[in-house]
C-alpha cells in the first residue's frame, strides 16, 4: 500500500546541508579530517553552572510536567532579564517558554495564520520560517533582500508585498544567514506598516547576545504589541536542551496557551529548572566571554574570506554566520559545497537551504568551531584552485 | 491594536481541567486537603537508573543537538524492544524519536493531512488529537462511542463515517479517558476499512505497558503500514523530559524526517541518552512494579466507585483512568465536579474535556496517586450527599 501524502510534502524541503553532513561524517569514518563550517550550533558544551543545575534538578527528581507556558519562576526570570539587558518592562504573564524558539514560531504563525494567508518573510532567511507557514497551509512570500538594505527587508518593499491575504511580517536580527541586524527606525517602520494594515510583526532575536559591535534592542522596545521570539540554543548554549520564549501581546496569551497545551503540553521540566540559572552573573560572563571568542573568529574570517575571493559586503554584526558570494568561483553553490567538501575538506551549508534568491551564487560560513579549525580551513580554501 | 488570530482559535478548546486545577491549588494554598485525581501523568518521579544515566549524560556534555530523527543508538534499542516485548521485527530506520508523544501525532497527521480532511477520532478520546487536525485546517470527525463496543469505535462505523474526504482513523490502546483495549480483530477491520479506502491507521498505544489483565500486543503485529505512536512519559515514567517515539512505514520516513527537522529540530538530547537505558532489566524491573501498583489502585477504585452510584460498564484494562457515567448524580459534570472540589475537596476532569458524547454525565477519574489518597477521596465521596 502506498501512504498518500498531504500536499504540504511537495512544498516542504529537506535541509540540504544533511546530506553534504552526512557525506562529511563518512569522509570522516574513513579518516579524512573536514573542517566544519556547515553546522548552525555553537561548538562550546553547555556552561558548567547550567550542567550543575540540571543535574541539581535530577538530584531532586524534578521529572514531572510543568504548566504550558512554563514555571513561573523562568517567566519572571526571562521578564527581569528584559529589564536588566534592555531597560524593558515585560510582564511575566507574557512570557511564554517554549520547547525552543522553533516552538515558540508555530505558536505566533497557528494562532495568526488561516489556510490561504500570506505570511512575508526575508529570501535569504531561516529556512524552518517558511516551512512553518506551510504547516499551516499559509503561503510564504519570499522578500528578496540584498546588500543594499543590510540583507533585510527594506519597508518599502513590506509596503509592495502587502496583499489583502497578508496577516504577518516576521524578520530576525541577528539574521540566519546573513548576521546582519535591524535596526531602530527599520523596525518602526515595519511596525508602522504592519500595523496600519492590521497584521503582527513578528521579530525573531535568537542571536541576540552574540552580537559583536555593540548590544542589540529588543523590538520590544518599539512596542509591545510585537511578537518577539528567542531561546536558550545558541547565546545561552543549550540547543539540545530544546528551550526557547516567545514574548506575546497580553490579549493572545490565552490563545497561545491554549495552542501549547495541546500541541507540546510543556517545555523540557529540565531544561526549565537548568534556565533558572541562565541568567547568573556568573553564567553571563562566561556567555559574554563566548561571545568575544565568536567576535574573534568573525574578525579573522571575514576578511580571511574576502581575501580568497568570497564577497561578503556588509560585515556581519550578529550570529556566527557569514553568507558569502562565491560567484567568482561558481555558478553552483550545491556542487561547489560538494567539491569544497570531496576536494578541501570543508563542509559548508549551500545558499539553496536558505531560498530563492540567487541561491546559487552564495554559501554560508559558520564560525562555530574553533579559530585554529577556521585558520586550517581557510589555508585549504586558498591551496584549493578555486 | 488587537491582533486578528486565525479562525482555528475558536475551534480549539482549553483544557477546561486547568482551571479545576488551578482552583484546587488555590485551596490548596489557603490549607484545605485535595485529592488529586483530575492529573493526567503518574505521580512516581523517574526510575533512579534512568535519573542517574541523565546526570551522566550532562556530565559527559551531552548538549548538543542530536539528528532530527534522534540518537541511530535509542532508535536501535526502541526496535529491539519490540522484538523483546512484542516479538515484531522493526527496523530502526522506521523509528522516529521525537518530542513527546505530542509530536510524533503532529509529524504524523501534518504528512497526511490536507486542509478540509477528515480525521476520525473516538469520542470521547484525547482532547489533543481534535486540535492537531484543527491546526492544519483539517476536520476531526468525532466518532461516538459507547460501552457497547467497549468505548472503542466499532469497525462498521468507520465504514459509515468515512468519506471521501477521510484520511486517517486514529484510534487509541489503551484509549484515553477510558482505559480500554483494541482487540486484534477489531484492528484488523480498521486496517482492512481504511486500506480499502486508501487512507491511513494510526494507533496510539502510549499507555502501553500499563495494562492490567495481561499484556497488549501492538498494532505493528497486524500490519507495518500501520503508524504507531508511543512514549516515554507513562509506563517509563518521564514525562516531564518530554519523549516519545513513532513508528512509521518506511517509505513516508524521509517525508517524516524533514518535517521533524523543520518543526522541532530534535528531541531534547539528555532525555534520549537517559532512554539508552530505559530498556535495561532493572528500569523494566521497577516499571512493572509500578505497574502493579496502578493495577491495585485499578482493582481498589473500580469497586469503589460503583458502590458510590457511579457507572463504569466496562472494566478499563489499561492506562490509569476510570471514565465514569455520573448522571445518578449530575446531568452537568462540570458544575458537578467543581462542587467535588469545592464541598468534597476532590478534583476530577469533566466530560467536556473528552469530546461532545455526552459529557455532561460523565467525569474522568485518574489513579495517579498512592492507594491511601484514594481511600480518602473515596471516603469523601461517599459521606458527601451525592
Amino acid at each position: 500500500m502506498t501512504v498518500k501524502t498531504a500536499a504540504r510534502m511537495r512544498l516542504i524541503q529537506p535541509f540540504y546541508v544533511m546530506a553534504l553532513l552526512a557525506r562529511a561524517r563518512e569522509l570522516e569514518a574513513a579518516g579524512r579530517s573536514i573542517i566544519h563550517m556547515e553546522i548552525g550550533e555553537p561548538d562550546f558544551v553547555t556552561p558548567q553552572p547550567l550542567i550543575d543545575a540540571g543535574i541539581r534538578a535530577l538530584q531532586d527528581g524534578r521529572t514531572h510536567y510543568t504548566p504550558a507556558a512554563g514555571l513561573w519562576a523562568l517567566r519572571e526570570k526571562i521578564a527581569g532579564f528584559y529589564q536588566t539587558r534592555y531597560g524593558i518592562t515585560v510582564e511575566p504573564e507574557r512570557v511564554v517558554v517554549t520547547p525552543g524558539a522553533s516552538a515558540a514560531l508555530q505558536l505566533v504563525l497557528a494562532v495568526l495564520v488561516n489556510a490561504g494567508d500570506q505570511v512575508l518573510l526575508a529570501d535569504p532567511g531561516y529556512p524552518c520560517n517558511r516551512n512553518f507557514v506551510h504547516l499551516l497551509n499559509g503561503e510564504p512570500v519570499a522578500v528578496p533582500v540584498n546588500a543594499g538594505s543590510g540583507y533585510q527587508p527594506a519597508p518599502q518593499q513590506i509596503s509592495e508585498y502587502w496583499t489583502d491575504r497578508t496577516r504577518a511580517l516576521l524578520v530576525a536580527s541577528p539574521s540566519n544567514p546573513t548576521g546582519t541586524l535591524l535596526d531602530d527606525h527599520t523596525l518602526r517602520e515595519y511596525h508602522t506598516i504592519t500595523g496600519r494594515n492590521g497584521g503582527s510583526l513578528i521579530v525573531d532575536e535568537i542571536y541576540h547576545g552574540l552580537t559583536y559591535d555593540g548590544p542589540a534592542q529588543t523590538a520590544l522596545a518599539v512596542s509591545d504589541d510585537i511578537f518577539v521570539i528567542n531561546s536558550f540554543s545558541k547565546y545561552f548554549g543549550m540547543t539540545g536542551w530544546r528551550l526557547g520564549w516567545l514574548i506575546a501581546p497580553r490579549e493572545v496569551i490565552p490563545d497561545i496557551e491554549k495552542l501549547a497545551q495541546n500541541l507540546f503540553l510543556a517545555a523540557p521540566t529540565l531544561a526549565q529548572y537548568a534556565a533558572l540559572s541562565a541568567f547568573d552573573d556568573e553564567v553571563i560572563a562566561i556567555l559574554d566571554a563566548r561571545r568575544d571568542e565568536f567576535r574573534s573568529r568573525r574578525d579573522y574570517l571575514l576578511p580571511a574570506l574576502r581575501d580568497i575571493g568570497f564577497g561578503i559586503p556588509v560585515a556581519p554584526a550578529g550570529a556566527f554566520y557569514l553568507y558569502a558570494d562565491c560567484s567568482r568561483f561558481t555558478d553552483d553553490s550545491y556542487g561547489f559545497a560538494e567539491r569544497l567538501l570531496e576536494e578541501a575538506g570543508v563542509a559548508v551549508t549551500p545558499g539553496i537551504d536558505f531560498g530563492s534568491n540567487q541561491p546559487e551564487q552564495h554559501v554560508r560560513f559558520a564560525y562555530t568551531t574553533s579559530l585554529e579549525n577556521l585558520q586550517e580551513g581557510m589555508r585549504r580554501l586558498a591551496e584549493r584552485p578555486c
